[in-house]
């Protein structure tokens, strides 16, 4: 039980705090597994929700890890430009067994090089922009190519960790980690992906990513024009 | 949209961290409302994946909630017994429009008084002592009775607080906020309650929590005689 000896999250200001803390939960739960989270500094980090997330270890001391997971976030902005960032991803993802993304994450992975020729997935919303890094979009919750696991928005992020589990270690630690964890979800909605929205809906939430969407396709265009 | 302009979640220290930040990722998304995480002390806190977490607020300086939420894990033994944290409840909860727990955070709303006669659920391993403090049990992933929200264990708390969105504020926002989050779950293996599980996976689950079990049962002891 210790093929994922050293499991790390990529944290940086203005992350959206779920796409971490869900895949945490269950990744925290695989046996001799030892959890790290890791930002340019120790200390707090910014999230949609607020700054109280503590980093526990810094790029430099950060051991080789197992599996890298990068949460997503209006904080990509920044990330992808940032070069200590993407220097760190690449030299992990070298000795990495699993290269991992929830959300927008995947844009992180996209920046440092590391989902050309890649399956991968994303955020609905940003879907659209993939390919942009070489990467080939799938419209799935969960994506796996070979080492490189990519999960959907937010949410996503716990069937992803699921996902992990079951294929590293197989369908009993899964079982028994969604058992303990109660996850039998109901939603007491059914709104959770643009195919099941009203029109009403996908245009007031569309609205919200739109000024957003403008800023992160200017990086997007540095980065890749 | 100000119905519900401050939200509290206690936080204390064993607390499993998904328990509120599963939620605390859907509520943070209310137009309007300020989120405060408030424990005995401010700064850090510890939680079954480690002391990342960082209360922003004491209980002393916490304003008067209008919703207040209470996550669960191993560390409800000592909150249960602790009477400052009872202290802090009961007063909340006689200002507060809406009193809610995740997980096994309905056994500290149950060691404050505030499930005598009321109908509430929590994690399926646990639902068997809500009837110690007075409630009466349902077995439902959210339940609600009156100003009482109850949820199930764990990831039970984002369907939990899609229902409070959805009775307080109406569809459309539960549905926006959903969309968001892209909560279309799809686990990728279907063993998240104990009436979907294997023999063999509920024993290797309940032999996991029987020890806590054991301790929880001699608090309840203690509180209940």
């Amino acid at each position: 039980m210790t093929r994922l000896r050293h499991i790390g999250f990529l944290l940086f200001d203005d992350l959206t705090q779920l796409d971490f803390t869900g895949p945490l939960q269950v990744l925290n739960r695989i046996p001799g597994a030892t959890v790290h989270l890791v930002a340019r500094q120790q200390g707090p980090v910014r999230t949609d929700c607020g700054p109280f997330i503590l980093a526990d270890t810094d790029f430099a001391n950060c051991p080789q890890l197992d599996l890298i997971c990068v949460p997503g976030g209006w904080g990509i902005d920044q990330a992808m430009e940032d070069d200590a960032t993407l220097d760190f991803l690449r030299r992990q993802a070298a000795g990495a067994q699993y290269v991992t993304s929830v959300c927008t994450g995947a844009f992180i992975l996209g920046a440092a090089g590391l989902l050309d020729g890649v399956k991968a997935t994303t955020h609905w919303r940003y879907h659209s922009a993939l390919p942009r890094f070489g990467a080939i979009p799938v419209q799935a919750r969960v994506v796996r190519d070979g080492s490189v696991f990519t999960g959907g928005g937010v949410t996503a992020g716990i069937d992803f960790a699921l996902t992990i589990v079951r294929e590293v270690f197989g369908e009993g630690l899964a079982q028994a980690i969604q058992l303990g964890l109660e996850y039998d979800p109901h939603p007491p909605v059914d709104c959770g992906s643009p195919t099941k929205a009203s029109p009403a809906i996908l245009d007031a939430v569309d609205s919200q990513f739109a000024p957003r969407w403008d800023a992160f396709l200017r990086v997007v265009d540095r980065l890749t024009g």
